[in-house]
């Protein structure tokens, strides 16, 4: 895999932009994948990561069950696929194989890592208090992997329904922002 | 101003991609800004917004009692002064005047909105029951207003420190996705 393992205190910088996101999970021998936009960090270190999920996805009753995901980051180059994980439903197909993405294990949860992802972040939910009124999971991340060689990740943003933002040109701006 | 009324129901889709927001707030007639890049949205109709805020920050203790706010969604034109707003405390200056950004009265709320910005989302803070653990505000969009003249707001989006990226090119992808 040409992913790295990642500094845990700058995953913050991996999300905090809005990519979409594909969130795998597994359980029995049997994994899924959901793409997902509402999600923020919460903490610095360790990383913490906020995020929303309908109870009528196939990956909420997986959440609350095993308590573990990866949030993995797709890039344009699978943007339909990733997008597509958002139109169907685990419960009816096998998302890895229909779509044609490639789980690799993880290294501390049971939730594979999606390799045409170029970072992984395995997570561990830590907070469950907010799921029955908002469907919030609050997640720590135990371990991340970013592909190195990927400088300026051509990431996706959603702006609603079919519209689709690709990350644009990076700029500097003296910041005193962590 | 040339911004509009815009309808609650679509208020998602001017968050869920991960801009740079400048938070308004204001009591006893003085308005401070803060930037902010972590928040997310948490509900559709009404709009549910949740975002972190640590109470380093000025605005922390005002959030807290006044329970009004504004999110102001700023572009590439004004960059600057919108990291600007992020390097300083309102404690110390008086932002508007310190950047030359302009306040406008809101409709439902204290708090001013932002004339530079190209949208602004008037709020209320309906829950803060994870303020203390986590700094963590959900707040409820009130009112809504866009500059509609803006077709692809070159909306600015956070890496950690200096670093930042532009909105790029908009796709569509074929969606199921609200």
């Amino acid at each position: 895999m040409a992913k790295k393992s990642f500094p845990l205190a700058k995953v913050y910088s991996l999300l905090e932009s809005g990519p979409v996101v594909l969130v795998t999970t597994a359980r029995k021998g049997r994994a899924n994948i959901m793409a997902m936009s509402w999600h923020m960090m919460v903490d610095f270190e360790p990383p913490l990561v906020s995020f929303i999920v309908s109870d009528r996805n196939h990956s909420f009753n997986l959440l609350k069950t095993t308590k573990e995901c990866v949030i993995n980051i797709p890039t344009l180059a699978i943007a339909e696929q990733a997008i597509g994980c958002g139109n169907t439903s685990g419960a009816k197909i096998d998302k890895f194989a229909t779509f044609g993405l490639t789980a690799r294990p993880a290294e501390q949860v049971q939730a594979p890592l999606i390799e045409e992802c170029y970072a992984s972040l395995e997570c561990r939910i830590v907070d469950t208090k907010n799921v029955n009124k908002y469907g919030m999971f609050i997640a720590e991340v135990v371990q991340a992997w970013v592909d190195t060689k990927v400088k300026q990740p051509q990431t996706i943003h959603h702006y609603g329904k079919e519209n689709f933002m690709v990350a644009g040109n990076h700029i500097k701006i003296k910041s005193k922002m962590k």
